[in-house]
């Protein structure tokens, strides 16, 4: 029997549950709600997500762990920050049977746990700059709708790194070199995304501004898969992080904070997921290659043989493989590791090492291919279709993505794109807070931020004052 | 000038205190008690701790993560578990500014947070056993005195093994593979132990009984590093988990579950470390081998030819090396790095390179030996010399527990052996509940727990009554 997703594009969060329980990924079964379990094969895939994103960061960023607790007066030193948290943050308040002296808030996101320390850290230009990062859970208590890894109560994996510098062009090449390291992670997942400067009323609490990217989901609403802030010295002013410089003056302290989170594995179920469940890319799939032996009553040593070197010979290449010699049909193997997701699948037969063959089935476009089994080359071959697979993916995602995107020239356009065809829509804008409140009204949308544009002599479509950006407006997660 | 860490075996609170500050593993400054924050070096050290401790578990074993908050409704619902740990949970009571229905405690454990799940998990013998392990924080209200790694209130590193199996004789089995596994893992790091059945008093609450590792710290008080449950079916009654057997009847899974914490890195310091700070077991250690190249005015590009050629080539074996470069004196780079713990340091200055020679010194004990550089041997040399320290560590860590435990046969000698001498004392024990509750009250010692013995015809030196155990004994942290 195979199983139902149901209708990725139009039913997302049927599809998106399903694919979540039948890939084994989390159990959302837990008796607080917002908050799922990471079964063993969801574990592995999270670990290389965060290995692929980790080994980009540790280029030049050090990783470091703070504690789960925030005094409520570190949180609300900060007078914006904790008015952006301050409805969603949980408190303990009794330790045993004791009611606590202070309250203490599970962190929302660890500025105001990590700065108190900063400043501590920091006394001379010496100790500057600071490159940390640190993977963690983190809490929001969501009064929306929840969503298991889109919209949670415990974010398991929230990935922050924070920076300090001694000036301000400092932190805004940490910013830009932040967007780099997301771009990067993000193309090797094969995630396509949208990266605006997000507006005033919507950037990270007590930020300068915030860069976010944006992934366009099958259900064409937009979901935010990472930002990045730059912090000016507002943090540092209010947590006292200065600086001596060579002339002996205390100077404050420039900041930057970038984060990721559990959405990176459901922006990859949306990308690449399709009507036979997952679809993972390699660099993230916990095997990225099953072999599968078809074995027959007489030839079972024969093809055993042979498949166990191809294992050996690929595990010591360093791929991910693993072989199915489970006595069932080879029909239910497929049926499980392409729900799974695994990328490559190998098939050998008899008949197969007879003619010196083995077959390579894609689980991204289900090509079949027989090649020649050449023990010296093999390991290339595999690879490449690796690589081909990962190029395909991506290539696939950010065509949906770029079809998905609409530039228009008049307001009716806006709201007719946007509820027939879903997705971003861009357009020239002035920028100004007043306006960009009201078109998000009016036409039931959120102004994702903008982009800088060629735009001379053009009016804002809304308002008509002189544009300045191209807007990007969608419907959001 | 050299730092003065105190006095390891006199004062170890002060001696361990200066390690984690001075070696940059821990930062305790937070601003609430018993919390910490890991440093970038610490967090190295941390990782490579918990990967040679997860390759270990995954051999049989998946890694899973469940959230971090537990309804009060199901912490509650095992009875002798929950007076364990109702005095010592956090409560999350407040979601932003509203009371919550229900208050939530910050995992002291997990087993309350993964058993409801596992019910849902279990239905046929199929489906068992289950082995999953995961690594968290946990969280203890500690009204005792805190102590960095030691006693915490947030234990940032916890990782836990659960496993449920159909027979009593599987549960067994894995209490004896869980008791092996933390062997081999602290024979690696070279921990010491004694190994013990906790006394039914000071057994996990809700288990049969709990196996225990305890380690003889500088002061010769023992610190509990791992211990190892046998749940029985106490927990499946509980929390439901059931599955059907061949013959279609209901039966009740058998349980176990054991666990370590960052007191792994204290055992690690405080077995190792010495007068010059730090010293690091090359499993766990950042840097295994640390390069100085002796650079004079001339001679700087052969030597740094040399080195660099060096660094590429022990990177190349795995080994982790990195070289210091920096533009100070060789004699302040020696004195860092030794107090970091490095395992081997190699020197090559302009005479060592003309006389085909390099400098190994060990950090263990110090010894310096010039080896002829030869580069088909130069990695065995350096991979030996590595083992030898692992080794010699070991040694001496268990020499120093072997002669801090003492076998007597009175109870004048036990008083005054842990008095004088401190570490374990064993005796021969009747094994009852009130005998030990008495001892522990008239001695003001612990009663750890007891080990088989070839005990025949002798009495218990406390009460008098039939012995059957030898009885470990000590203060305790």
């Amino acid at each position: 029997m195979i199983f139902y997703y149901g209708d990725k594009m139009n039913n997302f969060n049927e599809w998106f549950h399903n694919i979540l329980e039948e890939a084994e990924i989390i159990d959302s079964r837990y008796p607080i709600k917002g908050m799922s379990v990471w079964l063993p094969r969801g574990f592995q895939i999270r670990k290389h997500m965060l290995n692929t994103l980790e080994e980009l960061l540790d280029v030049d960023h050090e990783e470091v762990l703070f504690p789960m607790l925030i005094p409520e007066s570190e949180l609300a030193k900060e007078a914006i920050h904790v008015k952006g948290f301050e409805d969603e943050a949980y408190w303990v308040t009794k330790g045993g049977k004791r009611e606590l002296n202070e309250q203490l808030a599970l962190r929302p996101t660890s500025e105001t746990s990590m700065y108190p320390m900063f400043s501590l850290w920091v006394r001379s230009h010496m100790d500057l700059p600071i490159k940390v990062y640190q993977t963690v859970n983190t809490f929001r208590y969501e009064t929306k709708h929840t969503r298991p890894l889109i919209r949670v109560r415990e974010i398991t994996t929230f990935n922050e790194t924070h920076t300090v510098h001694a000036t301000v062009q400092e932190a805004v090449e940490e910013v830009e070199a932040g967007i780099e390291i997301y771009k990067t992670f993000f193309d090797e997942l094969g995630i396509p995304y949208s990266i605006s400067k997000r507006p005033e009323w919507d950037k990270f609490p007590g930020s300068l501004y915030t860069m976010a990217f944006d992934m366009i989901m099958p259900d064409g609403k937009t979901l935010q898969i990472g930002t990045v802030h730059n912090l000016g010295t507002t943090f540092a002013k209010t947590f006292d992080i200065q600086y001596e410089n060579d002339e002996g003056e205390h100077e404050l302290a420039h900041q930057t904070c970038y984060g990721l989170s559990d959405r990176v594995i459901a922006a990859v179920i949306a990308a690449h997921g399709d009507e036979k469940g997952l679809c993972l890319p390699p660099v993230i799939a916990p095997e990225q290659v099953i072999i599968v032996p078809i074995i027959f009553k007489e030839k079972e040593d024969m093809v055993l043989e042979f498949t166990d070197k191809l294992e050996e010979q690929l595990s010591s290449a360093g791929i991910r493989v693993k072989q199915d010699k489970r006595d069932i049909r080879p029909g239910k193997k497929y049926y499980e590791w392409e729900q799974r997701g695994v990328p490559l699948r190998i098939e050998v037969g008899p008949r197969d090492i007879e003619n010196n063959k083995i077959v390579l089935i894609r689980r991204d476009n289900g090509n079949k291919d027989f090649v020649d089994y050449d023990s010296t080359t093999i390991i290339d071959t595999i690879n490449d279709t690796l690589d081909s697979i990962t190029d395909n993916l991506k290539t696939n995602a950010n065509k949906f993505q770029d079809n998905k995107t609409f530039i228009v020239d008049n307001l009716d356009q806006v709201k007719k794109t946007i509820n027939k065809k879903g997705g971003i829509v861009k357009f020239n804008w002035c920028g100004n807070t007043d306006c960009g409140k009201q078109m998000e009204e009016e036409f039931d949308i959120d102004v994702l931020g903008t982009q800088e544009a060629d735009i001379e002599d053009k009016k804002c479509i809304h308002c008509g004052e002189d544009a300045h950006f191209m807007a990007l407006v969608s419907k959001t997660y």
